[in-house]
């Protein structure tokens, strides 16, 4: 969609129970309130004691209510009554999407060159390191990066540090685009569903350090990274995206990760597009991705 | 979904002018007389002026009128106001498919088997070829096979004996599984957007006689096949499936068929799934595929 | 290449430590002896202290020895000087596989379908199940059917008559299509690097039993499957081919072991044809798979 | 491989007539001035009356010879004898590529960015533009960047200055990153198989203007890009590397052409890689690429 037209979207997503009338019932809402939807993605798991997820876009300009009383009446006659978990986004506020990263800037400069020419629809407020290597990088693209250096010692001042920019900041999400250190339970816990890492391999495969030098040491034909949402469990939130490429045997371990880290910027961007899309349900430890291709 | 579970799935396309309140009118008429919507999938290509292409699955065991019935209100309450065009399909009344073929046997066993597994939801009530060779396959899957040869001079009227055959047997549609006769114009009106051939090149590339030597003598890196919907122009109907493979120069022409062949018949099978899971809409020249995958 | 053409091939395969002059050395014997090198894949994994790996193919129409003559004399001037592990095979020579199947048919059609087109150089001389239920499909392939079943108590008699069978019909290899008992360690060394079995995951991912609802549990967004020989180790042995495709959140656990069967059809046909045309070395637990693609 | 080892590498590609016994010469001229092979490549397309291609990388550290006395006696030992066309590349001298673009900058970052952290074994010595746009993105990478309008009067004179710059910095080869310019065949001319451009789409499929709206009005299910050398027949040259990626019909033109793009940088990235590595042999209108993945 043209970057023009998004002022006029509007996204709902939609989990519940899963019984009939539903859909009948939020669109019925929608058209008697001016919304005309142009895509709806809708499943459900099972016809009987099944779950209901649904992504619907619509186009706001006729809208006969404030966006306020909308949601207050949807919520109303439509979400309690369906006992609904359900959000609505405005496609003209752009997500605010922090990103921490490390020292290898590919995964990062995709997401910022991405950005940069819309072809993810997000504003990017600031960038925290824990080093100062790529500060240049994020001045470029007119990006505040902040040295925030994280020891053992210091890594609880840091975090409290971290936190207070993101709230200053008014984040809606952090993007870890290779940050090479573990965030703490009560950080996370502040943007449930909303920290998205790149793993470098196909996870479940390869959980941990050194993921390219496991895969070189197995064997496997091919290589491949994930992205996903971050939980307390280290490499195990709900995966987004995944993408493998072929891997021949004339590669060394340095060869592969190269390889691999072209993998990764794709699939992070893959995996950011699709959250500041609102393309994405979390269903427990799964994710729903309602995609674009 | 269990094959089991078909016997109380209805499926409805509907391809209408885009205006608001569509959805809504749809599934409340739905709602209204008992089915429950288990999947859906609408899209416009415009929010002003667009076109509006929808696919949903509902189940059917507590509607409240016959399925004639169901259909005359559907037509008088929303199909004729939207001007849709609309097909309501049962899953339990499974597609009866006729398969042409040659000589070559690698699409064509291909669907039987997909066919007798239950991967593909349809019957094949016959075969038609216009060479012996496969008979001896066609009776290991217990379907009838008719040895129809064509020649410049007896094509008329072996298309007359075919076209008997499939009204005989009241097929919804055939699939060429490689057969390697040109039907005539006269012959396609009668099955439109409901033959299914599979192309072995990656179409718009290598129209025409023998794609693989082609592909090889232009030295393109990826093979590929192409199932389309035939219609009287030559390898140019709606694109329903394709896919590529990789091809080293190590490969010769005959090499890059056989790699070829198995691109051909993933393709094809990919193709007959979504047509007989009522998964397509043709528009123009061009198909809207609801995918699964 | 065509089928006709392999009576002239001959493959070598050699693995050694490397340093300067193998290739010269290996390639002058062979020129000496009149044969003409038609293909040559050669790596080494480091120009100091690594390890060279070589696959060639030459024509054999001019060779003045005998086969067995030319091995003694390799062996002598050229294989033990230079420490090397190598084969030499005979392409008209075509490996003789077992089968061993249980009840799922997918991969197991998929080979005796390909063998019996020559797509794979090989011959089957007999098919094991430890179920009955295959035995008319394995007839249509005109292979001999042996029905052993297993149990805890008769496993190591069934294991005997099966051990006992493949060295009767002096089989070269054996393919485990889905064959769902686990062999035991003795059975495996009679082997060694001679058992192919496909693993319905992504491997090292969901190891063990039902990966494919592990794969739905853990909501992967891509479903693969891996080919590998066999060791005492339960599919930890040497990857030799692997391959995957896109899952989306609309499939079940069901359907994705449908996408999924039909990936480890390719897999294992692809692993095998690696194997029968004398492309794979193994190299400790890893494999070196000169590829045709 | 590591950066710093290239110094010890150089590379050798021939094509001549198969004959028994080239292999042998070649290795053994190479083992006797000191080179150890560590990776070698050779296939003929026909045991008899095929063409032979071949490359090999050795080290150098050992040789005993000037690198031109060695290409001295190459020629007169080997090469002449064996009707070759060979060339032999030094890893340690980068390729000098100049890159030539207009405005879109999504392939031009790719290869700068690739460039920069040595992913792409070369240096640019200077880019090209017919649009001042891309200046500053230049600038952070350290590269002079030329302004040279093109009209349809200008062309001659501006060509004229295009291939002075060339000669100055001695330039290898050329770099086409969306340029939209044809370059006339007196250009091309000078740089024979040494010009490399990326076509947005699956070639030969949608030759000439506006590829991603073909695309898009064909409905075709995959879309591509292709990276080629440049010929005086345009869009016609020998095809180096190509891609696709999954197009649904959710996707406009617009957003097709996004998709691509990101495949038009892969695609292109890959095919410099192949060409700076001297893993290119072009035949005819084909290129053998003796592929890393």
């Amino acid at each position: 969609m043209k970057q023009a037209d998004l002022a006029s979207v509007a996204r709902l997503l939609i989990t519940c129970p899963d019984r009939p009338g539903i859909i009948a019932q939020v669109t019925t809402f929608l058209k008697d309130h001016g919304a005309n939807i142009t895509d709806l993605d809708q499943h459900s798991t099972d016809p009987i004691g099944g779950t209901f997820f649904m992504r619907l876009e619509f186009q706001t300009p006729h809208l006969d209510l404030s966006s306020k009383k909308l949601e207050e009446q949807f919520s109303t006659e439509v979400g309690t009554p369906f006992k609904m978990d359900w959000q609505l986004h405005y496609a003209a506020n752009l997500r605010r999407m922090a990103v921490f990263v490390s020292k290898y800037d590919h995964a990062f400069l995709e997401v910022l060159w991405r950005c940069s020419r819309h072809e993810l629809a997000m504003t990017i407020p600031f960038i925290i390191s824990n080093h100062p290597d790529l500060e240049s990088a994020a001045k470029h693209f007119n990006i505040p990066y902040y040295h925030i250096p994280v020891s053992k010692d210091t890594k609880a001042q840091a975090e409290e540090n971290m936190l207070k920019l993101c709230q200053e900041h008014k984040v809606d999400g952090i993007i870890l685009a290779r940050y090479m250190q573990i965030l703490s339970e009560q950080f996370i816990e502040q943007y449930p569903s909303r920290i998205i890492n790149i793993h470098h391999s196909f996870l479940p495969a390869f959980i941990g350090a050194n993921p390219y030098q496991q895969a070189y040491d197995k064997g496997v034909k091919l290589i491949g990274a994930t992205a996903h949402y971050v939980t307390k469990d280290l490499d195990m939130g709900p995966i987004i995206a995944q993408d493998v490429v072929r891997a021949s045997h004339r590669l060394n371990a340095d060869e592969l990760r190269i390889l691999g880290q072209n993998v990764e910027r794709t699939v992070l961007a893959r995996a950011i597009k699709a959250h500041v899309e609102d393309r994405i349900i979390v269903d427990g430890n799964k994710t729903i991705v309602f995609d674009l291709e």
